[in-house]
């Protein structure tokens, strides 16, 4: 056995059976490995932020990590900006960067670079093998530091040495699951009597709080105590749809952001972060939370999060409290004329089918969108939670990977899509059953409403170059076909519900152009 | 004026009146400048791997720098790649980077990130502008280390409230040019020594003395003194073609590397940098120099390469040398049969027009097309330096708009061509003149070649689920189109010369799939 089968077999003896992969010639040895381990299931991106981005989404969906395969520093840097997604995500990875032989690093070769300095931001652990005998060892922590509570980024960079060295080291145990700490009574007792204060409180909850199970409980307490109940501006993942607890997120635009919060007077987070303004604008706050509004975390990071909602439900008598009556969702009639944002959701609410996943990189187009998912068929939702756009495709392609049995519906603006594009390929080649909508508005749109934001005129030349896609076009039934990907193209809301029925009805990938 | 005005006016005052550019909100009062200002050029890019690639290739063929326009850490990391190759080619860049205004950055909202960390590995200059007053001042010094000899990649941070902030600091002086300085007398007369000492020498040359004059005068040298020439294996620029001295380069693969040199007793490097394996491979050495070979450097990194080249051929005697009859090209005569990588070089020493630009990101399918190519026309020759795959398109993406009047002709591996794809959208929007040839092997070809190397079998499941791209085999022609790029499919080397003859004769974007 060598230190690139050391590796492989760890990972597998911590249940790690799925690797992402861009490999190159420093990472021979270790595909020479997952080659002889036919219970690895390897799955080839064509750019490494497909890479990155579905073990991302992987991990969302399958709550475990998967492992990722990337060369040296470049190939690390171009998975970089969807690990930082994945990063705020919580999202456990085990990433795997091959580096030269330790002996070669000193004669500069020109593929040589500072591997550290680069996966440092985005890594919540970062080691190095550099012998055989160490590759089991370094991989074991890598896989704890991953799996440590809500989930974490390891980097385990792999010299090419030590994966092509025999080793007689074993294989380590299996990493114990990371058991939750018990959340403080004092903390909860706290927030109960918030709560019951009188005081105009809002609860903001992410992470595992928007599974359907604490929703559910989250719910029954706000209806008790007449809290606001919120989620976080972008979250890894929310149980959503008919049925469930309709619950708003803390809007994007920093007006209304700031507007939501006026009032508030107590924040009581639960596994959900302080909210700010996603950017700085010229005159106003950073903090959405006005002036002496007081904040109250629930839980720490390594909780056990729903567990605390359970106590809190008690604390405030709130077990027992029948939930209000949802309020009645919005009509779900096909819209006429031309094609909309708007319509598009009508549709998807029309035609989700029952436990899909929606992967929505929507951007600027869905802003308005949370009430007609909401109406679908109850649903996983997964969003871009870093801001660095190029996730949702990749993201779809992971979650498709994870949950073999369940339609993924991909909501992509066009802008965003083309970062990574090439995840089109590996939907196709994996025959993964993901339904792509293309919210085809030829432009960065977000950015013409920013432009506006810092006071400037209607763009001019240079400023449209810069933020407009229509010269030319992009044809994405084209680009998807060219990758293997069955697509059309919708004009109309009647042409898009017909295609997004049919792309529903049938299994593997399908993509969609709407035309806004 | 506010500081992104400084910034806009300070490039102009340099002559950097070309910005690769994908903005996002914390840019958008730099838009707006740019906006206001007419005279800079914006390019756009969409996705990062495109605005700095195209970047690099711009610098090899402006001879100066271009601005870039990125949007925060993630942006950043898209870039990365390419500015690693970009570094390697010692290609003057003055990379701004968007970040957060100064106070927003201690909430760590969802895009923050540890830029510093992340440009360190790639930049040989880093700083930030945190106020506007300071803007015209770090630009200054940008650009002044980016245009230091032989060129630099120099990454600025410029914070959104800088940016926005009013500032009434007047545009800094130009920056004086960088004068070389003078090649030192004593290693030119060693050289000459040696040249003379009757030893077996090579010369190793790379930078500028492989730009036609200097070139032409080290084949004088070698012919003079019997030594002989050599390119390093991977070079910014390349003056070659019919008429021009015909020289090697050091191999890519490690064994004929390793034979290139068995016999040599003395190295004497020219703006190159003493060879080594591009890999290390085990039990193979790293250093391609043999034990006891000697190696002088001619010259210092600021130095006028040229004045040494030609103080060189001076103390050798080699002025009036004449040189040597050079070596009959391979016959062009277009071969028949299956469509191979020999027959499209035939095919492009065929057609290339005059004062073309080559650039070469062909990789393994290029192998051994060097000498086809040396039977075209003059023109320049542009490679992948840093090993980073996906600057093909890119690079040529810049080179076209460095050189409006030059026919440019992208050698481009599938595999490598897929990275950066979003390149060939640009070509459109700009209506470059650029003919792509996709060498569409539908594999990693090299990499087969690299997993025999290290002793591996033939690939298995997981191994050419990783290595080959067959299945779905990609069709560059929809691509293509779809991203407003013209393009047709040669499967005859009939049809390709067809098709190359007729794209080389007409002006704009064209992409060839050369299914090989």
């Amino acid at each position: 056995m060598n230190g690139a089968d050391l590796l492989c077999e760890t990972l597998l003896a911590n249940d790690i059976d799925t690797c992402f992969a861009n490999p190159g010639t420093s990472e021979m040895h270790f595909v020479a490995a997952l080659d002889r381990q036919p219970r690895m299931r390897c799955v080839l991106g064509l750019s490494e932020g497909v890479v990155t981005g579905a073990a991302d989404g992987y991990a969302r969906m399958a709550g475990k990590p998967a492992a990722t395969l990337l060369h040296l520093g470049p190939g690390l840097a171009n998975g970089i900006a969807n690990l930082h997604n994945a990063r705020r995500a919580a999202s456990p990875i085990v990433n795997v960067v091959g580096d030269h032989a330790t002996y070669h690093l000193a004669l500069d070769a020109p593929l040589t670079s500072d591997i550290d300095s680069l996966a440092r931001p985005v890594s919540q652990w970062l080691g190095r093998a550099e012998q055989a005998d160490q590759v089991g060892a370094q991989t074991a922590r890598a896989v704890a530091a991953a799996r440590q509570r809500p989930g974490h980024v390891s980097t385990l960079i792999l010299h090419a040495d030590a994966a092509w060295n025999e080793t007689s080291a074993p294989v380590p145990a299996p990493v114990a699951p990371d058991a939750p700490t018990v959340p403080d009574d004092a903390r909860i007792r706290a927030a109960a009597q918030v709560l019951k204060s009188g005081r105009n409180v809002t609860l903001i909850v992410s992470g595992a709080a928007l599974m359907a199970g604490p929703l559910d409980r989250l719910a029954r307490i706000a209806a008790a105590t007449g809290a606001r109940l919120m989620a976080q501006q972008s979250n890894a993942r929310m149980q959503r749809g008919r049925g469930r607890p309709d619950i708003d997120r803390v809007p994007y635009p920093i007006d209304p952001a700031l507007a939501t919060f006026a009032d508030t007077e107590h924040v009581i987070l639960i596994g959900a972060r302080e909210p700010v303004a996603f950017f700085a604008y010229p005159g106003k706050p950073g903090r959405l939370l006005p002036e002496g509004c007081e904040v109250l975390t629930l839980t720490q990071d390594g909780d056990d999060l729903a567990a605390a909602i359970d106590a809190l439900a008690q604390e405030t008598g709130a077990d027992g409290a029948t939930l209000p009556d949802q309020p009645a969702g919005p009509p779900l009639d096909l819209p006429t004329g031309a094609l909309t944002p708007e319509a598009i959701f009508v549709a998807a609410a029309r035609h989700l089918p029952e436990n899909a996943v929606i992967c929505d990189e929507s951007v600027s187009s869905g802003r308005e969108s949370f009430r007609y998912t909401h109406a679908a068929a109850p649903h996983d939702f997964l969003q871009l939670t870093g801001g660095a756009i190029g996730i949702g495709m990749p993201m779809a392609t992971g979650a498709a990977i994870a949950c073999p049995d369940r339609k993924v519906v991909s909501l992509q603006a066009d802008g965003s899509g083309m970062y990574t594009v090439q995840a089109l390929w590996t939907q196709a080649r994996e025959a993964l059953d993901v339904v792509t909508v293309i919210f085809a508005n030829r432009r960065y749109q977000i950015l013409h409403g920013e432009l506006r934001n810092v006071g400037a005129n209607a763009p001019g030349e240079n400023a449209r170059r810069m933020l407009d896609l229509d010269d030319p076009a992009l044809n994405w039934v084209s680009i998807a076909n060219g990758m293997g990907v069955e697509a059309a193209r919708a004009e109309t809301p009647q042409q898009f519900d017909d295609l997004l029925a049919a792309a529903c009805k049938r299994r593997g990938p399908f993509l969609i152009e709407a035309m806004i």
